[in-house]
């Protein structure tokens, strides 16, 4: 039997997936569980989207363009120009979810064993493109102290070495919520331009700024057009996860050009997802308004609750759907597996993400979950309820 | 300015996609063409399974199992059951296209640097897929003396090193229509299994067998169930290249474990898609007669015009819907942008893929073209006509 890739042996399991089985037998036990863990967002896709799809008279679902239909990048061109992006639709490919993005990211800029400094902890996916691209993530720790802000630049410059070749953020920031300051981008943009990298930012909550901040792209700062890349996505703005519809933004050339080689080798972008995607941006404003007073009134609802529960450090998170938050337990995998093992409440309990999974330092976020506010407010005020009495009783409470 | 990746810029630009500029010119001059030079088939997607996309009442596109839909999955398993081929439904892992199956194959079971021994001439995108997984494409070369047969397995024999993981084949081919024999198949299966490799074998075209002769897939032969992986795509065989919905299936159970944390990093294939190709499967039967019939109308259409040209040579392809073909010219690059360029008959001419860009081996394919018989017989038979006026006036004629 012919071994597998030692590559992907060596990826490990998410604490998230190793999670799944115990799920499954909390719900064949009949217990309820509020999904807390992943970024499914429980909001409808625009309906009036979603009919641009049902109402085509598209006979061939064709390969589009492999950098997306012109027609919707022209259309983009407009949307980003809303957040003061200035961009022209060469400058856009639209990609198979923002993942795809990340990924001809790292292969245009990265060669194998290159490294990226990501400020942790991130996106627990980016490992997966590190693996597919063979480059190292190096870690900058950020504190939940002041919010998990960007750590001091000094911190990076020390990581910086003649294989680095750019840092990643993500802003705001999955798994964090926290939205970086003009002050804190304007010191990444000088580290860039000091050191010649590219700085890659995921900005696919674009929308989701809360108590009045705004969200500034990196695309917005001076100087940066030749080292700025974005990434970006319609899954979340317009829940819309399963359409794998997202983009790569960059104004250098080369890079584009670059990624688009590899766009052309895998064809083109989903065809049917694209026209709900040209579609989401005729949708009213009045979607986007709405999802936001409802992901707001989650956000304070999941912060109050949190903060009123003894030993819980909740920082308020300023964007996205998401909250990391450090619980008084001796070790999240367990608490989180014995959430759906051992625990229930009014026959329900919660599932979260360990924090553990967000970091590449060993050893950190054992006390920490991500928890995705991305349930209507009366579950989530009973998935509060859970871990409220959860923590009273959990044997490893601290 | 920070520089773009090695590998980036190592992707040649291919023959193909170089000509692009020259047909858009050759458009604006008022030129029609007609393409054989891509696999985007004109048939019509099945309306039935469009209606049920249409007629769905989804109202969240939310992500799907990272593996797929399992409804899908347990359905794959009856379409292949009717091919001899069994299978179970964790056997299979929904893709975003055939491409994507592609590279889940090769980043499960290859390393950087290990080598992937391919048939030439070969669908030129697996290149692409060997840069982003860091691989290397060992070419054992096909002749047109025996219509690109299988090579000698003494041929690949001698091209196994240490660091041999598989074989990589296409059956029915792209670009060749060749379609392998048990025979041949059964030569691969001795040598995985005497070197103990993997054998991938990329089976979109498997509905396109001509002349009475049956599909045979490398699922069906004995002993190779922990060698043996499959690439397949819906693209083809239901005219929905732009659904971007493929699989890799496989009886071995540790490269499914190991594609499956890569099929989690990019979280799940396209919704909308899935739900397409779901109801594909409900297609009647007639839909693929009626298209195999038509494609078989077309394949006897252009065999019979080219071997009637002077100078051509022209195998008869047994699947697909490609030709393969040697011409009496001086350079493929050359002619076929001259044919943009420079030529124009009845006010058209016709576009084709340069063999060049099917061969790794430098050198070879100088004289072939790859042609997609994906046009109505009469469209058809005015690109022959175009082809064969050229021939005649061309410059560089050999």
């Amino acid at each position: 039997m012919p071994n597998i890739s030692k590559r992907g042996s060596s990826i490990p399991a998410s604490p998230i997936r190793k999670l799944v089985p115990f799920a499954e037998a909390a719900k064949k036990r009949g217990v309820h569980i509020y999904h807390l863990n992943i970024g499914q967002p429980d909001i409808k896709t625009p309906s009036s989207a979603l009919n641009v799809v049902k109402e085509s008279n598209l006979e061939i679902v064709a390969y589009s363009h492999s950098a997306g239909f012109e027609s919707y990048r022209k259309k983009l061109v407009q949307y980003y120009d809303r957040f003061e992006i200035k961009v022209s639709y060469e400058d856009i490919i639209v990609t198979t979810g923002g993942s795809e993005a990340i990924l001809f990211g790292v292969l245009s800029c990265l060669d194998r064993g290159d490294e990226l400094i990501v400020p942790e902890p991130f996106y627990a996916n980016y490992n997966g493109f590190a693996n597919t691209g063979g480059i190292n993530l190096v870690p900058v720790t950020a504190h939940i102290s002041n919010g998990y802000a960007l750590p001091p630049i000094e911190e990076f410059e020390k990581l910086i070495t003649p294989k680095t070749k750019g840092i990643l953020i993500c802003n705001p920031g999955n798994p964090t919520g926290y939205l970086y300051a003009k002050e804190e981008l304007q010191k990444l943009r000088d580290i860039v331009i000091k050191h010649d990298l590219f700085l890659f930012s995921d900005e696919v909550y674009r929308e989701f700024c809360y108590e009045g901040h705004e969200h500034l792209s990196i695309l917005r700062l001076d100087g940066l057009d030749e080292h700025a890349i974005i990434f970006d996505s319609i899954s979340k703005r317009y829940s819309a996860c399963g359409a794998r519809i997202g983009a790569i933004v960059s104004k250098n050339k080369e890079v584009m050009a670059t990624a688009m080689k590899y766009a052309q080798a895998r064809l083109s972008p989903p065809t049917l997802a694209q026209i709900l995607a040209e579609a989401t941006l005729d949708v009213p404003n009045s979607y986007l308004e709405e999802a936001f007073v409802e992901y707001d009134g989650r956000r304070r609802l999941l912060i109050e609750r949190l903060q009123a529960m003894d030993g819980v450090i909740c920082p308020s998170p300023k964007g996205a759907f998401y909250a990391f938050v450090q619980l008084p337990i001796d070790d999240a995998e367990r608490f989180c597996k014995w959430l759906l093992e051992d625990f229930s409440y009014k026959e329900s309990t919660v599932m979260m993400a360990p924090g553990t999974g967000f970091y590449v330092t060993e050893g950190l976020g054992k006390q920490e979950v991500r928890m995705a506010y991305v349930l209507n407010k009366e579950d989530l005020s009973k998935a509060m309820d859970c871990l409220e009495e959860a923590l009273k009783v959990y044997p490893g409470r601290q």
